[in-house]
């Protein structure tokens, strides 16, 4: 994408969290993920009581908790778009989580700025979180050019470290549809340059959703 | 490696979790995580007060941690292995946590089952996962190895669904030095049958540990 095209950023195409119900509670649980590795083995705090009260929140919420089996059909209901999964899912506190937009030149973008949970070598993000944002991107990137699937093939080039604490720009775009063979790219950028970039294959053929 | 071989599996390659300390709160974080994402929305569970609690566990954590450059280097310091990492890490509520063994023909091996937080595909381990996953072990393996770095290219191809809730077998391999140039390589099977695999090409050399 040339720079000097003006693009117009659309909707979301990811579920946007809202700021009651369980995406609130999985924000605050972003919260205690983070502090915890903030905090650290050696700290004066009790980390007894800590763990007890996480425990108690477990229990009340796992009492409450419909069967798995339930659970897992119903989670795939619903708008077309996953609430549950790790990189955009507001009800999954293991995602960032990662907002995407559909622009009007083809691709998608979206921007994340990634804290301690995410490193990997110290100060940048995690190779393989990097891995993950992109695969997850180019299937986003999939549905808005109007032929998705499953992954493939996947390869990852890591020009230079991604750094944590600062905004990641994310885009993604479908480049071919060949039969059942699509082709996607996309990267992840800091500060206008390229970090890692990424080249699947996807098949188009999708599980089906239990019911 | 041949089946008809009889390996040893030596002592572990990462962090081991305690049973106490901030190893148990994040083991009962991850709890929390996996509860969250089984209950979902439209429960009857007063959501506003498991907000509540969890902001304030995070908040008490918040106050006793750290100044965050004090534990970006005091977390590089200690055994030679992190503690923090998304994949093994057991400080990390990301991290299933995936606990790895180095083997006496070289290789390296670990055993994770993943739960709904790794959901991709309906029942099945997202790819971008996967390849955290994969990655992670294939930097412990070139460790294992005798030579390790950063990674600069990574190939997964995704032979076929990897299944939640089952055990996953991990194995990785370094196959060639030659200059800075390290190759290694590593899959995921599920029960006995190869679900991903990853061809690694890493560059030894590393960011510096901040002090």
């Amino acid at each position: 994408m040339s720079a000097r095209t003006p693009v117009t950023e659309g909707p979301p195409l990811v579920a946007v969290p809202h700021d009651d119900g369980v995406d609130a509670a999985v924000a605050a649980a972003r919260r205690v993920i983070e502090a915890l590795l903030a905090t650290g083995d050696g700290t004066a705090l009790d980390m007894g009581t800590v763990t007890a009260q996480l425990h108690s929140v477990a229990d009340s919420l796992d009492r409450a908790a419909p069967e798995r089996d339930r659970r897992l059909a119903t989670m795939w209901q619903g708008e077309g778009v996953t609430r549950h999964d790790p990189v955009t899912g507001p009800e999954n506190a293991l995602a960032p989580p990662l907002t995407l937009h559909g622009v009007d030149d083809g691709s998608i973008r979206g921007t994340v700025t990634l804290g301690l949970p995410y490193q990997g070598p110290p100060g940048h993000v995690h190779g393989g979180i990097s891995a993950l944002l992109l695969d997850h991107t180019l299937g986003v990137a999939n549905h808005w050019g109007g032929v998705s699937g499953m992954t493939a093939e996947l390869t990852l080039r890591y020009l230079r470290p991604t750094p944590l604490f600062e905004p990641l720009a994310i885009t993604a775009r479908q480049v071919s549809v060949e039969g059942r063979r699509i082709r996607a790219v996309g990267a992840i950028s800091a500060g206008g340059r390229e970090c890692v970039t990424a080249d699947g294959l996807f098949i188009a053929k999708h599980l089906p959703r239990p019911d």
